[in-house]
Order: structure tokens, then sequence, then C-alpha cells
């Protein structure tokens, strides 16, 4: 019954029924054009009193974001008005009849402007009805297609899926701040990672991964920081060597990228952004191999320091895609003490772990690496990282029971959507964002019920 | 380099390397068989010192649970030894090298029996082992194809995948129990359902899914009542009538029905059980009309009650899976005023709503329906159901502009796990399975400065 707007261009001459919102209205003489949108694109439809005079005067009523049903006949355009800017543009509709579906309020703005030129705050205080615009919602559609992307892959490569828990029973990992619930009589937590649980998983089923919330509570609003974000999560057993998961890290963004770059062409062009360039082999650097370079190249001298800072991971980007095209850049071994003591240390230099970085463009993308598997080694971190190993029974009991060499990596939907689509705000890359300010509504403007 | 088990039946006569665990051994003799168990299945192993002396040597060693690496030739089994059991029931490994990547403790029961016979807390209690069990593991490869194929149907059918958040600012939808968050300096919850969001999202996007966490502070310890459940939810705009809903609902029940029976059958046949029956067309009996053939057919009468209990959901089913041998039946048509102020009332007869709930052998499946989606008419029920509309701005919002007649579903995972392999409690049909008295251990366990 229905046909979808961008199926119009195969029914030539016949008489269809179209659905969607009314995007634009202009008027010529005494001709109403309107531009439907439905989920597929835009159609132009026009509405001639010579036709239907009944649907002309329907059509009279139109204004923007008004929902409706039309019927009419499906014309070709003429060569010199065939429009490529949208998925209809060799057509156009002659409606016979409207019915409209549900009005529309007058608009706060418009919403059909290529690019909405709103303040962040504002986008946000009006989300639902800012998520109307095309270019904004080209960002879920790539968002959508990344997470599912890091879906297939894992499947082709035979990890199982599994559902990681949101509700933790202790902060077992320390460090970063974490939520607390009222859990009955009791306190819990909102977990700041399914690390310990994939890990449980992976000494089960091998190869394993999940797409999961974790939630952070970090006291600051900075153009990066979300208090709940979309993990991508892998692990797999029986590796060689923590090169095992560099590979299959690597392989897995590679996959994203190029399943973004197929099936998203249109939302990249509106973006205006090209996807980062890859080689065939990634360069994988130590941290310190990465500090030399920075000095010998750069001329500024982190050698020494515990980690990369931002400005450190901009220059060693800058360097590798300089030297070899690659956007890409692996950088593995950090100092072992400043790291979660599930870490594994380089046997020939335990100063140093196995852990891994992914960094694209200056900016982190992933983490993972090697993790101990062996029990003596694990129980002997738990105790000089001063863990309380009550606290991780269940994490600990997996490993007493032979758990082989294994490892994995996670990455954040929301960051990877915002670094591919480049937006300046991870905010932008998330449908309902959560910071210290803000969830749904700016929290400074909650009812004082709520805040008792 | 690594051959998986399933694998080396296509390699007799080559010399291969396996990894896995130790899931049995057995002394003969002079002859060590061990079955190994990798994520594709089991292989049985024969160490003899007649082909190698020092893997033998290394074989007395083996116990369950060891994680190894073996090389060794691949035999095929004479027709009288074929185990038609095993996925590698056609060959043995013979093995010249042993290599142990981790030992294990000695287990606390028998983990490679067909069925663990453990109370389910000592299983819970134990998970991290417990997974180890092949039985239940076919639970979590069930549930990963059921999550998968309700992705891969709603995609099908255009729908786009989102992400809908898990803390929310207040108690919108009002009714059962919320967790409480403590958020910086604010109070915020853990979200009961994505309804809502759902909605703002298919007002922009028209065909929306999504598979999320909910939360509920259910006070009750049930073999049906979980706190952290994974749901998954479609939302549909532009559709004609309620039927359309559930159309979409039956196609989508039926296609993961189909995708667990290709997909699942050496797990299903692990427990013993047969996928419900479907036909054609799934009965669809108004609320009134259920109660009406529960009176005639059951001699009971529930007429004039405001749902179906328990009772009258499992003879309403009994009574279909008798006259038309479907396992599946819609009820629609809710009294109004019991259901939440979204669900659509029935124009003709506005006392009755287009809610919409499948049952499956006397349980429900799935529930849904028709939404309201004209703006003055959500914006009654908002008043007459005394909600605060500064509770909900940004979904009234979202109607302000335009927002087709509209619906949609949702499924719980697990149940949909317990009900299809017939599980006697829902926590087993979650690898961490959270409840008043358990997050991980039981809370009663929790050491006492987790709970000041």
């Amino acid at each position: 019954m229905r046909t979808l707007i961008k199926q119009t261009v195969e029914k030539i001459g016949e008489s269809v029924v179209v659905n969607g919102w009314i995007h634009a209205r202009r008027d010529h003489g005494k001709l109403i054009f309107v531009d439907l949108r439905d989920r597929t694109g835009l159609l132009q439809v026009v509405f001639n009193p010579q036709v239907s005079q009944e649907a002309y005067d329907s059509a009279t009523q139109l204004r923007g974001e008004y929902a409706v049903e039309i019927e009419g006949k499906v014309n070709e355009r003429p060569e010199r008005l065939i429009n490529p800017k949208i998925v209809s543009g060799t057509v156009e509709l002659e409606a016979t009849k409207l019915t409209i579906l549900a009005k529309a309020e007058p608009l706060p703005f418009d919403i059909n402007a290529e690019t909405l030129n709103l303040e962040l705050p504002t986008l946000l205080d009006h989300r639902a009805f800012t998520l109307r615009n095309l270019k904004i919602q080209a960002i879920f559609k790539v968002q959508a297609v990344i997470i599912d992307s890091f879906r297939e892959f894992m499947k082709s490569q035979d990890f199982m899926e599994f559902q990681a828990p949101s509700i933790a029973p202790a902060t077992a990992e320390g460090g970063a701040e974490v939520f607390e619930v009222k859990y009955f009589d009791h306190k819990a937590y909102l977990t700041q990672s399914p690390q310990l649980y994939k890990q449980i998983v992976m000494s089960a089923f091998e190869r394993v991964f999940s797409v999961n919330k974790v939630f952070r509570a970090e006291p600051s609003v900075t153009t990066r920081h979300l208090t709940e974000i979309v993990s991508l999560d892998a692990e797999m057993g029986f590796i060689k060597s923590w090169e095992d998961i560099r590979d299959m890290a690597e392989q897995t963004v590679k996959y994203i990228l190029q399943q973004v770059g197929e099936k998203c062409a249109d939302e990249l062009k509106m973006y205006n952004i090209s996807l980062p360039q890859t080689i065939e082999k990634t360069p994988t650097l130590s941290l310190r191999e990465a500090q030399e370079k920075i000095f010998q190249v750069a001329k500024r001298d982190c050698r020494g320091e515990k980690d990369l800072n931002p400005e450190d991971e901009r220059d060693i980007c800058a360097i590798i895609k300089e030297e070899t095209g690659s956007d890409l850049v692996f950088i593995y071994g950090y100092p072992t003490k400043k790291k979660p003591f599930y870490v594994y240390p380089n046997p020939q230099d335990p100063e140093y772990n196995e852990g891994l970085d992914l960094l694209c463009r200056g900016v982190e993308w992933m983490s993972g690496g090697r993790r101990i598997n062996d029990y003596q080694q694990l129980m002997a971190h738990v105790e000089e990282w001063k863990m309380d190993p009550k606290k991780i029974t269940m994490f600990l009991e997996a490993f007493r029971y032979g758990v082989p060499p294994e490892g994995g990596f996670a990455l954040g939907a929301e960051r990877l959507t915002m670094q591919i689509l480049e937006l300046p705000n991870i905010r932008e890359a998330v449908l309902f964002p959560r910071d210290m300010e803000r969830i749904d509504e700016r929290l400074s403007q909650q009812s004082s019920e709520d805040n008792g």
C-alpha cells in the first residue's frame, strides 16, 4: 500500500500513496510545492488545483512537520529539473489526495536547514525536535552502523555475544568515580566497565563480546566526557601473545571503518569528512619507542613519562601519519604499576606491561591488551595492588580452574562516532547525553522536589 | 596454526594443534584418554607412551579443566567406535606433544556431567565455574541467538537501532518500583523501560528498535522476577491500525523461533524441548472474547475482570492450542484506565484500549500496542492520569510537532530464553542474575563496610 519515497523513482506513471512529514513548503502562483520527508529521503509533491481542488485546498493548511498521507501520480521530471541532491530527484508527485495525520504547532526554529546553527544546550533542550534534522539524524545512522559492524565482525570471528551486568556489588576496580545505587537495604554501584565479567565469560566460552552500558561519575564537564557510555567489548582466550589482541583489534576497527564507508556514504558527505587512512599493517610502537620518536622528530622530551599526554598523542599520530600514511597507530607497553592489576607484565621486562592503546588522529580510540591468566600471578598482583580479594571472589574463582593466555579490548561507541564524524563535542554523538549537569534537561532546572 | 575441534574431522591423517580444556580423563592400561573441550565441541585424545613417552608423561598430570595445547595426528575411528554424540566423533587425536597452559585446582564438583544437579544458589555462587558446563553454556548460546535474531528481523524491516538511556531524571511512568541513583548532588533513577525514549526516537526515524537494560526494584523473590533485564524494544510510525503492530510482533517472534530452531538444534536437544507451535495466522482475541471463551470452555467465570490472571492465561492458551494448534495467542483491548496514559483508547469503545499482549503456553511473552499520537489527546490523558507534565517535557515536545499514528512492542530476553528452554527459574537464563537477595554473591554475605 504505502510506497517509500526512495521507491517512487521506480513507479513513474503509477498512482502511489506516500507517508511522511512536511519538510518544506513553497507556494508558486497557483501551485503549492512541498518537500515530503520519510525515513528514506525527500520527495517533491505538487498540489495543483487543476488536478485536485480538494487536495489543493487541504494543502493550504500545511505547515512544517505536519504528518501526512498523500496519494498522487509519479511524474518523471524533465532533465533540467532533476535534483541530484535528493533520493527521488528524478520524479515529482502530482497530488490527488491529502490526509493530515497529525498537525504541528509553529516550529521553534527551522528544522530543515542543512546545518542547525544552535548552541549545544539549545540543541539538547529540544532533542525531541532537533532529531528531525537530517544532518543530526545522520549521526545516529552512522552510530548504528558502527555498533552493528562491531557485532558483525565479532560474530564472523566466532565471538559469542553476552550481556554484561550494569549493577555491581562493589567497586572492584577502584580508581575512577562510580555511581552509587540504593539497592533495597544495600548499596550497589553502576558498572564502570564489564572488564571482570568479560574475563569470566571468556573463561567459559573462549571468545566473547558485548555491547553494554558503562557508567562513570566524572565530576567534570568537558567535550569528551559522559556519565553513560556504550562500550564495545571483546575478550579472547588461547592467544599466543599480545599481538593476537592487537591484530584482532586492528581488524575490528578496519572493518568498522570499511562498513561506515560503504553504508554511510551520504552521511559522511553531509559532514564533509573523509575516513581515517589505514595501511596494511598498522604501525605499532612501544611507549618508549613513541617517546623517543617524539623527542627525535617533534623535539619535545617526554621520555621517562608514565604515559602519553594529549600533546604526545597528537604528535606521535602526526609523525606516524607523515612517515607511513596511517592515521592509526598502536602503542603498547605501559608501566605495569600504573595500570590495573589484571594487565599482563612483559615477562622480559616486567616493569612494563602488555597493555595496548589504539590512537587515531591524535586521540585514543581503543584500549586493551593481554591479561594475567595464571592464578598465582593474579593473586600476587591482587596483593601488590592492595585489592580486597573478597570483593572479586567470582572473578578470582574463574582463574582457579584453568584459564588460558588471554586478552581483549574495548571501544566507546560515542567516541568513535564523534571522531569519525569530527564532531566538536561528544554530546552530539549521543541521543540523550548524560553528564554532570544534564539528564535530558539541565539538572539546575529540575523541580525541587526531585532533589530534596 | 590452531585447529578447532570441529575442524579435525576434515584433517584425517594430518598433524594438527588443538587448544582447549580437559573435560574428562580416563586411564585404560597403558593409555590415557582425555576428552578435550573447546568452543566448538569435544575431541577424544589418546596419549600412548609408544607414540610419545614425553607427551604421555606430561599427560599423567592432567586433571579436569587444565587448559592445554596438544599436537597430534588425526586418526579416523573404526565404524564401531564412532561417537555420534560429539562433533568430532568420527576421529581421535593421537597426541605427540602436550603443553599445559594453565593448571586447575581440584574441582568443587564435576563440571562435565550432562546435567549439573546443583541447587540454584550453589549454581550461582559458583557462576564463574558452572558456566563451563555444556548444558549451561547452551542457555547463553540460545540467548545470543534470540537477541541477534530480534535485531536481524528488525533491520530487515527497516528499523534503525538506537541506544536508550539507563539513567533517567524522574519516575515519569510511576507505578512500579524504581532504583534511585546518587547522581552528583542530585537524585536520578534507573530506567524501568525505554518506552518514552523509543517514542521520541520513532518520531524522528519512523521505525526504531533497541536492546537495552531496564531495571525494576521488585521487592519480591519469585521464579520470574529480576531487577536487571534485557529489553527488546520496537516502535513504528505511520501505522494504519493496531493490527500493524500485532502483525510486526507476530513476524518478529516467529522469526526468532525459526532462527533458534535452525541455529540451536543441538542446544534444544540438550534440553529435550520442542519449540512452540505456530500457525499461519496467530489467533487474536479481545480481552472480553478471551474471558467469554474461558467461561464457555473452562467453565470459569472471569468475565468483567480488568485483566487475565495467571490461571486465565494458562486456560486461554490451552483452549486456543486445542482449537487451533497454536501455542501463541494475542489478547488485545484492556480497560483504558488500568493501563499507562500513552496507550491508545479504541475510538469505537474508549473504555477499552488498543493495548496488546502475546501469550505463549500460558505466559506473557510480549506486550505492546498502539499509542496516542495526537498531542491534544495525549495532554488530556496526562491530566486525567494525574501525571506531572514537567517530568515528561521532552517526551511531550515530540508530540507537539506532528507524530503519525504509531505503536510498538517489547519482549524480555531472559523471559524468552527461560520460556523457550522451559527453565524452572528465570535466574538460570541470566549470566549474572540480580535480585533482591543477590548481586553476584548473596547480599547477606557482603562485607559489612559495603552496607554502612
